[in-house]
């Protein structure tokens, strides 16, 4: 079976080493956080996912969520317990608001934590990650008295939320919306549809649920324009702050998935419901996408996490399995056989596993101490930069990390061989409960075009503007630096072909708007790679200062070295043939008609 | 629910426009078989794929192996009928050989047979393929009476057959075995061991099942050279052919799995099992070989089998499920959104899918015509270099076949949309079905460094001048042809891409035998798109001269075209990056030690 060791020799590096938490220093958020307070949290929260939570991964899967005839549903043994354990302990309010229970950190550990939390169960993880979304959609767009009512037992953990957007007819397009919101003579409406895959609609974990719902008021416009949303909590809150009388909405089915079984993905049914309004009616859809871009980055945060569990049990299983000898020659001769880690292809599949969770990782903690500067550094220019650089970043992180997790969950079964394809190994779990990452939270198809045709043209261009000058500077303050020619060369050929792959495709869509989505998913992959050779290069010239300075993490050190050599010369190639892949343009993909493509 | 719909056209165009059996017109199988005889032969072949297996499939899915405690396997209900059907129609033994009840039809019909059993039940398709290779074991290496004991029941299909190889400690690395094998005083000899993972080990669709066992027998020498290769059939035969007493062979296990779910994945326990030998003591790794290789051409099969029919219902999904507008205005303005086939992202992703599907069919079939000429062509020169073809192509089709499928089967999946990952939706099954090819057989990073250790530089290099001389012969013979050169000249860079990549890569290894690993799968992929521009740009040719002369499948010759160009542009630009992924070496590869890879 699986064992899961959290990173937190990486995560030392990233936080102390790379996130340059000077830059940061007026951050509310880290005047009263120490380097060693960090570490201790760290600590503590790798202790519950790797003895609390990942113990009940197969069990999760095992034995999936039950429904009785009620509309209960029961998670699998052990589940309820993890859950009071994780609550009371505060990890549901890490880096949530002081004001109504949080610890108010920085957002970057709590992005460590959801990588701990996914990479141990990540069936579990659904559950707060879904409240965490909700909680974000009523701090900023409910009133003073939703937040009093609602936040305080949402961010304990003792209710947990969810969001309502799907239908049978309306997945991606949400103009098509059918269920109803009524308005009632007490300023309440009664809120009465259908609402599929709904994650988390329905459990044990929790004293209430919070469903927040999107549905149509009587006279709203058609399309996206006339959606509103709802908070329909399954028991309606009474005065005394506990929840009350039942809400009639009720869980009409938990599907059957390839993964992410212990996670309930539930029919939820509306039958003239209790529904409060959140802001203004018609309003909905820009508030539900506040939930949606945090949950987009927790979605690539959770391939990551899939990915770094599979991609150490790889490791592990290459260096015990022995089959056959080195190509050079016996390495291991005292043993039967050598272990398989000897062979190049082997070490080339962990290898690529490596850098891209590596890769990854540094990437989405430097998104993560932008996001913390977007939301809570006084001065407003240092907000408007890092808001670009969040939001130019979604997407990809969304897109490449779970992308990557399917990758990597993949790359790790296939180094177990047979032994990957049989249920009780456990690793075959990864890949199934990664697929959906690719999928939910927007499919990558849909953050491809996002990157390409909104973040790529939005504030003329400024956006792309805010990552291309970061990746000068780092650029300019290591040129010259002995030994980093060899990263800063090919990063900067590198960045001047997605510069001019940005501006061909920039072109190309203002002659033709197909040709944003003809180009989308390869421009998407090509910037990911290039943001990834950002991040190893920088590791690389942090390492290597360190190790010119003696530095106290010597293995670390050499190792990112090693990898990030390894990644310029075996993974950004890639992009090579996605440069020329987009420049050829729609041309090709549009020229079958609908019926025979 | 899936359907399937057998690609009667394209098996249509391949066999009587693409496959230019003139050249092949002396082989005996070919004589007495007429087109119309083939298509009608398909057209069966299809309506028991069609109305027989595909219904089973996800029962199979559903309802698994059972196993008693008497060591008896049920597959899921129907499986027995329809393998009865399979049978009586005489199936089983298209390919066969007449002599011993066979048809003699030639070898590449049974691909497209494989293909049509594979993409509507690939775990039922298990159990017949096991037997050919069986078959095709005793066929080469049986003795007289060995052939006229087992090949009837088996080519009937009364009879089934395995391959025992794998052991707990030995998968990829057979000098592991610990299978033992004592004579007896009659000439036999007696078994004892356990084989895991042994596919249709046991079930109840036949009368008995032929077991070939790999084991050493007392003195042997250590390692493969010591590995002895047995009969051990289920039932010992009587002398009137039937199954007569019980043997000491039983069934201690059906493994649960990811797929493939009523494909019994067994283990076998030996205990003083009466065995016989096949040809001499201490052959048993080159006579398993035989089978291993036609094994490793059926799992490509495989591969694209499941790739095409999760194709087709990714295709059929994007026509009708409804979402959005096309980014060029509404298309259908009538409906409520436009079918998301209108969005470039979409169309990508299925002409990516039917690139490959339709490019590898193509291969597929060459090969298979050049397997024929090997192994029943009267002139011995020419079965010399349709061998080398052969053995060149069987690394490439098995890897790179089985790796389309996954991505196919994920990109599938991924058209969907959420309902993709629902359970009862049956396109998840794909995924899971079709990710076990990339692993038995030898898994591809084992073809890889077969193609890469043993093809390129056997024979001094033939293997390899085969294949260029090939598609150098089509490019001399469509150069200059109007319309050509938008395929002939991307082909030919290519070509020159790889046969400089094949010469650097010679280069490195002769001085590192671990750059031979270092290269392997980079390499394997980088020969597959090539060998599969080949074919579209032969494709392309055949339908742009049938057109030129009025065809009469002009929407098929077309579609041909469009989708070629689409592979120019679109696909065969990977190959950039491959080449300078190959060229960079092992060096990055090999860097770290074992212990921190």
């Amino acid at each position: 079976m699986p064992v899961y060791r959290a990173p937190l020799d990486d995560f030392r590096f990233l936080v102390e080493e790379f996130l340059d938490l000077d830059q940061a220093a007026d951050l509310p958020s880290l005047t009263d956080c120490s380097a060693d307070d960090i570490r201790a949290i760290l600590r503590e929260g790798a202790r519950l996912a790797e003895t609390v939570l990942q113990p009940l991964n197969a069990v999760g899967d095992e034995q999936g969520v039950r429904l009785d005839d009620d509309g209960r549903a029961t998670l699998p043994e052990g589940f309820a317990e993890a859950y009071q354990t994780y609550c009371e302990a505060g990890w549901n309010g890490l880096t949530a608001d002081v004001d109504y229970g949080g610890q108010g950190l920085p957002v970057f550990l709590g992005l460590c934590l959801s990588e701990m939390l996914n990479a141990a169960n990540a069936s579990f993880a659904a559950y707060p990650g879904l409240t965490h979304g909700a909680v974000e959609v009523i701090e900023r767009h409910g009133s003073d008295e939703q937040k009093q009512r609602y936040l305080p037992p949402m961010i304990a953990g003792r209710w947990t939320g969810t969001m309502n957007l799907t239908e049978p007819q309306c997945g991606t397009d949400l103009g098509l919306i059918r269920t109803r919101a009524e308005p009632a003579t007490d300023g309440s409406y009664r809120i009465s549809g259908t609402k599929i895959w709904i994650s988390a609609g329905e459990h044990d974990l929790a004293d209430n649920i919070v469903h927040l719902v999107l549905a149509r008021t009587p006279d709203a416009p058609a399309g996206t324009r006339g959606i509103s949303l709802f908070i329909v909590p399954k028991f309606l809150p009474k005065d005394d702050g506990n929840a009350g009388e039942r809400n009639r909405v009720r869980c009409a089915g938990v599907d059957r998935k390839m993964g992410m079984k212990a996670s309930a993905t539930c029919e939820m049914q509306y039958d003239n419901a209790v529904g409060f309004l959140v802001g203004e009616e018609n309003r909905g859809l820009a508030q539900m996408f506040t939930m949606m871009n945090a949950a987009r980055l927790v979605t690539g945060i959770q391939g990551l996490g899939l990915a770094s569990v599979a991609a150490q049990n790889a490791a592990s299983f290459a260096r015990e399995r022995l089959q056959g000898r080195s190509l050079a020659g016996p390495k291991y001769p005292d043993r039967p056989a050598d272990p398989i880690i000897v062979h190049p292809d082997v070490r080339y599949m962990l290898l690529k596993s490596r850098a891209l969770v590596e890769g990854a990782r540094a990437l989405g903690l430097y998104t993560g101490l932008q996001l913390e500067i977007e939301h809570r550094h006084p001065d407003p220019e240092r907000r408007r930069q890092a808001g670009h650089f969040v939001a130019l970043m979604t997407p990809i992180i969304k897109a490449f990390f779970t992308d990557m997790g399917s990758e990597v969950a993949n790359l790790g079964l296939q180094v177990h061989g047979g032994a990957g394809y049989i249920h009780d190994t456990g690793v075959e779990q990864f890949v199934r409960d990664v697929r959906i990452t690719q999928i939910y939270e927007g499919t990558n198809g849909v953050q491809a075009l996002d990157l390409v045709g909104r973040k790529l043209v939005a504030d003329n261009g400024d956006l792309l503007k805010s990552f291309f000058s970061a990746v000068q500077s780092f650029i300019d303050s290591v040129r010259g630096e002995e030994g980093m020619a060899e990263f800063v060369d090919p990063l900067e050929q590198s960045v001047k072909r997605l510069a001019s792959t940005s501006a061909l495709v920039y072109q190309q869509m203002s002659r033709d708007p197909l040709e944003a989505g003809a180009a989308s998913s390869d421009f998407l992959r090509l910037f990911a790679l290039t943001a990834l050779a950002w991040m190893w290069a920088r590791m690389a010239a942090i390492s290597q200062r360190a190790l010119d300075a003696g530095s106290d993490h010597q293995t670390l050190h050499q190792d990112k070295l090693a990898v990030a050599r390894f990644y310029f010369a075996r993974m950004l190639p890639e992009t090579l043939g996605l440069e020329a892949k987009v420049a050829a343009g729609a041309q090709t993909l549009m020229a079958l008609e609908d019926d025979r493509v």
